[in-house]
């Protein structure tokens, strides 16, 4: 993939990447289609209504429903979705961590149970390559071994020794099924673990950086611990972070988590809030978050946010909102995602007009000034 | 409301409807929209994917939430909804005869407890009229007694009686409510009941075709009869029900049944069938309907009717329709609800167009021989 950093605003960044399928533009926001499709929304939903460059959708999930080898016959995770631009795929090993009591992580992989039909599995650093071959994922992730916080000083220690054994497992298979002609259009992101502590997380970060990865990725943050704490995290390992490829936090996070982590230098984004969240009510504003189902909405005329030119804020009254959420109907969860994705796509895209000006710190303080609620 | 028959074929009917919000042509199916969206879909759906010109309401649900007062104070259905063509609402009759134990009609009205929160409510023919004229309804419904299916003659009789009653009350009462000037721009619907028994039937559509109503319903069928009773008895009642307005048949039903009563000469129809099977994935197809979750479907790549040119036929695979289904995304409700609203809307047109051809009875030959499964 190309990738270029176009302008720097402070440590902030804005950057130009290239895949097969797609230009993304950072900072970038990519919206989580675990099952291959956004919940709630379709292929032409996030190209045409929302333009989103890229989409994140998981390894663990579709490897176990309907299997990579019937994505592979669909033609990958673009014939099979109909997406035609960028996918990301996370590696599985977040998900085998945590949806299964029974998960174990030895030298070799992560033994887990289906959480469908409690089928064992287990996955290797090559396996869930295979996988994202079969799925033609622009963007692959390699296996990471994590820990959950807090972690003792050995467990993070031998997080580390896994992490960093299974990436260079990763990247020489991959250099491997490219000189056989697989994966060719395909790029590989190495993930830095280390939990919370900054010597291990430069330690992670130095011995994936010296890898042939085309990305590095922030794992294991954004998993119970205080905000502050993963920005002193990130801030503290960004120094030790190839600044000439792109740096991606995974699972993160909050309006408040994209701009102060884009601050730090971070290029990349996923997370399930803005969806999750508007299936739960929640919606994101340019003064804040609220519930839609508070009974000062019953009759408001305007939309959830004056400020917005989303399609669910261009057609639709805060009052029609409250009535499809207490309402329980469908209509309100495509209406709220279509909403709160627009909200991140184009606060990362305001960040990106910010940092060409290199007037990122201003639109920080601005950020922070609108915020009411 | 302006209504002309336009064309003729054996006994359907091709009519111009020309309400304050659109023109209907018809046949014409009507979708469901209890709550005042159509489950999973939103009014620009509805306008620009489907181009339906026509939804249903029910006034039942939307009296109890969010209730007439806030609907009104929203601009109506099509302020609220953002649906700015016809919306025809029935009169709550029905619901709170299906949806509640404890519902007693008495010679004045229904005494019904919601289902929301038990509160006790009381529909009369005027109460049910005013909430309709808060919806600004295009086309309101009258209130009558229904009758479950069998019924002893005794209780048709006295379904009868009452409906015709109350049928003079609504007509009269909306009579003296546009000479105060509401609901100028709305018209009126009468409901035709007798159950299953042609000389009720006959009295009752004589008695209401004497009323002044803009159009006549045909209601109380489709209640778990067998379908070729119901297609007796619409056709031994139409020679009574004026052909010189529209004859609308209340909540039926399947494509056949749509074929069978177009054929005996109804004009309208509403059901929820296209929307309720398609959140179960029973998809409708010009071959006859089949499932989405078998396993047939895993790995194909067709559209779920190769002749069909719904948004979702155009985009999507029976495979990632499979998938999605399986997986209990939300995505699959509006992409299943897209293509069965598509088939119902599309069949009511190929009807169309067959009548004005004067080929009605040839259509109706091809349709079932199509029908494979």
């Amino acid at each position: 993939m190309e990738f270029k950093v176009e302008y720097k605003s402070a440590n902030a960044r804005a950057c130009r990447i290239k895949t097969t399928h797609s230009e993304i533009l950072t900072p970038a926001f990519m919206p989580v289609g675990t099952l291959a499709a956004i919940k709630s929304l379709d292929a032409i939903d996030m190209s045409e209504i929302l333009d989103a460059k890229i989409i994140l959708a998981n390894t663990y999930h579709l490897y176990l429903r309907p299997s990579s080898k019937v994505i592979k016959q669909m033609g990958g995770l673009h014939g099979f979705s109909k997406f035609d631009r960028s996918f990301l795929t996370d590696s599985g090993g977040f998900q085998a961590f945590s949806l299964n009591k029974i998960s174990k992580p030895d030298e070799e992989g992560i033994k887990f149970k289906s959480h469908i039909d409690g089928s064992l599995h287990y996955f290797t650093p090559k396996s869930v390559l295979d996988a994202q071959y079969d799925f033609n994922s622009d963007i692959m992730m390699i296996l990471d071994d994590l820990v959950a916080l807090p972690a003792s000083k050995e467990r993070i220690e031998l997080s580390l020794k896994r992490t960093i054994k299974w990436a260079k497992e990763a990247i020489d298979y991959h250099k491997l099924k490219q000189n056989q002609g697989v994966g060719m259009g395909q790029n590989i992101f190495g993930i830095i673990q280390g939990g919370t502590d900054f010597e291990a997380r430069r330690i992670c970060s130095q011995a994936l950086c010296e890898m042939d990865f085309d990305g590095l990725a922030i794992g294991g943050l954004s998993v119970g611990e205080e905000n502050e704490v993963m920005y002193d995290t990130v801030e503290a390992m960004m120094p030790y972070v190839d600044n000439n490829r792109p740096r991606y936090l995974m699972g993160v996070g909050t309006p408040e988590d994209l701009v102060e982590n884009v601050a730090r230098g971070v290029d990349m984004f996923d997370c399930v809030m803005p969806t999750r969240n508007a299936r739960n009510g929640t919606l994101f504003t340019s003064f804040g978050k609220f519930n839609i189902k508070k009974a000062e909405f019953i009759t408001d005329h305007s939309p959830i946010d004056s400020k917005c030119s989303c399609y669910t804020c261009k057609n639709f009254s805060r009052a029609y909102l409250n009535h499809l959420f207490k309402a329980k109907e469908l209509t309100f969860f495509r209406l709220a995602s279509l909403h709160n994705l627009h909200y991140y796509l184009n606060l990362a895209k305001q960040m990106r007009e910010a940092i060409i000006k290199n007037e990122f710190e201003n639109f920080k303080k601005e950020f922070y000034r609108q915020r009411t609620c």
